[in-house]
């Protein structure tokens, strides 16, 4: 079974729009703050390793259901899970729920990919490489799943 | 077989983030400005009818795969498709295409579907509503398909 | 002399540009959410009153000036400050701070004023009004300057 | 007198929120499109020099007063003028108009400054720079001034 990370985010007027709900792009950035979170949680700090060289992790897929409206000020938890650690790959999902008075109601449904890379040619471009071990040692854990 | 309808958007330097790329949110914005560019190539003008009753489309489902690298200056083409013309909703896809030198490169591919809904209890709720003929005819002949 | 309202936003991601900085607007938004987050601690919610009628604080008028490097990852403390409270009219300002290691460096001043207003005509538009007595006397106790 | 500059911006629905106007940093974000815009019509492309060094034009002051209601759909003209070209510096100013049926409505104005500068120690710093000859010239000749 696996582990639950939540992050909790608040909506803020510039993430709604002229039909007085969220803007449906904000979702998809609350998911990836919380994959950030959960890299922070591990001791990653702004996406660089000890030695000082940068890394990322760009999306390659990204889905999302909405289920329900969502408004200005209202909290939302992003309730994110580690669905599959892969070699230079990991995939996640995220239920995104908001507490009402008495119900806990699911708002969203997401599913992203990501890869990860690092730089090369100067700051121009990306190459995919091996999550490094620490890292997937760590979201393996979260998986929680015998490989 | 289905007509595509092409919007070009530059990518500005607001649409990028820290890894040199176009931030993963901003393709799925300009998934959205196609879509209302084809509503406004059929003359519907800021989400009004003739009543100057509001409606609108929010996304109930939206998907994205990230096939190759966008960048600040990079002019993006906007391949749009309608998928599929149901009562109250709508399903899209896009290919998102950059000109390079020598060859089109598929940048990302993307699915999304809307419903039609107006506005109720003064600004602050939706309900779902059938689409309105004039435009359901309008995204018909588009999928070219027949019922 | 002003009271300082603290508000802490870590920079994500999608707040970023190409440039490997946050993008300029970003630290806008971070003002507007410090302010939205003083309403809050005055028991304002979503931008409703008791009677459930709905306001808001449109910006008339902006300035930052940016004086150090704010990346991904970076906490910012926004120090606003209620300069002035006019009928309908707030002044504000704010000094953006980070706590480096050994000291605080101030990364942008901004200076803005907002005017309280009401809907009208459905949704559409938006009247002045004088902001309501309980919002002035609190936001007149931080300014702390007698009239 | 100064020469004018004019970029012409839809107002997206991703630029709204919930006050149902355009988010106030969107217009920020228009100044800094036709701005850019200007500089690709000198044949500037990707902010990149004929050696492939990557230089920027970080923001150092921005200020903006808002004068009038911008909405969803709306096309904007940012009406940019150059108004000083300093060794490392440009001043820049714009007015925001709307063409209404029967009138040009100025909806705002804005001002800001920007340094010309150059990327350092990889991809994480930026040190500040003469204008290059060419870009300064083309500028200066906008802004019509005897030096």
């Amino acid at each position: 079974m696996a582990s639950e990370f939540v992050y909790t985010r608040r909506v803020e007027f510039a993430d709604t729009d002229t039909a007085n709900l969220i803007h449906f792009t904000a979702l998809l950035k609350f998911m990836e703050e919380a994959e950030h979170a959960l890299y922070r949680s591990f001791g990653l700090v702004g996406y660089r390793w000890s030695d000082d060289s940068v890394f990322g992790m760009p999306r390659v897929s990204v889905s999302c259901d909405y289920l329900g409206a969502v408004r200005y000020g209202d909290e939302v938890d992003v309730r994110l899970r580690v669905r599959e650690v892969r070699r230079k790959a990991i995939r996640y999902s995220a239920e995104f729920t908001i507490d009402r008075p008495g119900e806990r109601e699911a708002v969203a449904r997401g599913d992203w990919t990501v890869v990860c890379a690092r730089r090369e040619h100067g700051c121009r471009d990306w190459r995919g490489i091996e999550i490094p071990s620490p890292l997937k040692e760590r979201l393996r854990a979260l998986t929680a799943v015998p490989e």
